[in-house]
């Protein structure tokens, strides 16, 4: 189940950049809807907790929580509850990205969680075992994202494109419908381009976009990679 | 620096209950501007950060985030970077919270961060000894809560007085300014003006009138209580 | 590879009970070892990382660490470091016990570093999905353990005993070698037999040893139980 | 209350390197030991917790444990027990190492529990403000030791000196009972007689000498700086 979000897909995850903060991250995902527009090629946006009303309220692009809290209504002061999350009016949440990385117990009822409230889970993985690992919990996405090139400009599908296709055949063995993404290192559409050749449907990226000069032409060049 | 706050002061942590999320925290928010407008008392209110910029936007009184990270702009996926909630129209913050515990040189970087981005930082305490190693990193407001008593309905300047007045006592030596706000079990004005009796400037509390039949009836009791 | 370790097998978990500190580790020790001579069930024990040197010393069952961090040697104060467990005599460590539990990627390596040091590796899952997950990250042993039953006597294969089944259906479907051993709430030779009667190779059993009146004689019965 | 310990004093602390594991520790202990035959400054060590107790039967000055965890007897898996450290032989502990921190209400509980099993505390903190903080926890011994200095071999009684100085004032007001190290990057018995001149009652060191050529000969240089 990913709703409007069809392969290939890019998710834009704002992380906690200044450039993707506030006024910035409305800019940030009017762009991407833009891009979707001109290009046909599904984008969603993953702001800050603080930005998602405003963003959503704004685009017509999925929106995803960057992490939701494996609980349930009641007293969890400074927690993120998934209810909140998408009254807020996200349609879909990151769990266990390798900067905010989970419990495995709390990972299976983030899963949950999303899916008894209809929420897009997208689960986040280091490398091919854990990938598997998390694709067992059945979410909706597996992200595998080397975290030593995460920022790096580096693209795992270039420096371990064995990760990518490990993961992908080993994936799938045990769950043939999960959608599978990669990261990490991602600036070009060259790298989105490898992504796909290898397997996956689609990327999970941040720092290849918040921190270009020209977010736009860089979401456009992944987009237009990503459908020929 | 307390701002638009002043003593006697009641903080409403909104927590993750149902009955504080989405269109019900606008709601509460509203509420509670009535009731500081009609008695002068300084209300707060402490929604989730997914309705912290309707809320700021709907109300004028003083929005608190429930938590923020010790994290500077940067790739912290998933976490609470200040620059965003303040961003989103807050105006503090609650660090430390019983059911949010930082680490001690996070809560002393999260106090930092909170007064360079001049936002009032309240952090919480359990204990006496606690609420004085939290005025030694210079908070604007610490907050003394016995976990033990939280959602009680038990409040602590009945069952526990020697708490309240020890903390008082034991925080004044070593930081004259800060504003002693206790918690837990607050249920009734009687308890409000128990609390500032034993030398508190007001109360942070959460289930008291979430969880009211009539929280706009129970914000008004504790804030006749505070005024007299 | 459990080396020593056969089914059917028990391992006693000492957690950190004062009927399992210091010399009476050693004592509930040896008669674990003496059930082994007199039944040939596997026998293992968990003590704590103090007792643990000296508990290797004395007997010649399998010894546990009952944690280890997903760390190589250097600057970790405070942390487990697998070859300081394996130098003190363990020859195996549980992993993400429900009251120790791990970040998923965590797992994922110390599973690794247990392998590397050729340490077998029992990992503690909650449910069924969760058990499936770890078994993708190819441990030694999986131990299904519904947390909610712990010390409760209320044993999980007469509880629900459907988790025990599910679990050993589902892992096997990924990790047909893989140890499958349950626990929680397990307090007599029954509760064993059933445990073995739905599939698993043994127990993983804590209170219903170490705060039992005579110890031996209920490692006995559970031997005697697994036994027949 | 620090028992044996006597200022000046120099705490080694061995972390998780392989030079202060197994056969190593020991080795490491009985030189320690000797320094203080010899030169009869205060010497004590902090073990990891699987050569502990062979540790503490070996030689006669205080060993330390690395970290006790906030816990009383019961089902604790993986964590660690102070009863269990102390009948394993320890005489004191650290506690918020900046390799191990802890939440704030933890470390109060932790001094708690060291206090009631008549262990030393040794909390460490990472700066002055931070110190103060844990000096109103009234432990027995506070190590201001700023992380980025930690491993450098750049000493923080000469890279910051106010760090040291400050800290000594500040903790002085709120506590002048505390005995107070500091640490990080240090080297040679001048880095240890700058330490004491600043205030301090000694130095809490690691790398400095668990990874020095000669351990033995690093210790009797620091001893001989404390001592003149």
């Amino acid at each position: 189940m990913t709703g409007k979000l069809k392969a290939p897909m890019v998710i834009v995850n704002f992380k906690t950049y200044l450039e993707s903060t506030g006024v910035k991250a409305v800019e940030l995902a009017k762009n991407a809807e833009r891009v979707q527009a001109e290009t046909s090629v599904s984008m969603a946006v993953a702001p800050q907790l603080g930005e998602l009303a405003t963003v959503a309220e704004t685009v017509k692009i999925p929106v995803f929580a960057q992490h939701i809290d494996p609980i349930k209504p009641g007293g969890y002061t400074g927690h993120v509850l998934v209810e909140s999350v998408k009254q807020a009016g996200a349609v879909g949440t990151l769990i266990n990205h390798s900067e905010r990385r989970l419990k495995l117990s709390d990972i299976d009822e983030a899963v949950r969680l999303a899916r008894g409230n209809g929420l897009i889970s997208c689960v986040c993985a280091n490398n091919p075992s854990v990938s598997v690992a998390v694709a067992a919990l059945k979410p909706d996405i597996v992200a595998v994202e080397p975290p030593e090139l995460i920022g790096t400009g580096i693209p795992v599908s270039k420096a371990k494109p064995e990760i990518v296709t490990n993961t992908v055949k080993q994936v799938r063995k045990v769950n043939p419908d999960v959608v599978i993404l990669c990261g990490a290192g991602i600036t070009s559409g060259e790298d989105v381009s490898s992504a796909l050749k290898l397997g996956t449907q689609g990327v999970l990226v941040a720092s290849g976009i918040i921190k270009a000069k020209n977010p736009y032409a860089v979401m456009r060049e992944f987009a237009d990679a990503a459908k020929s």
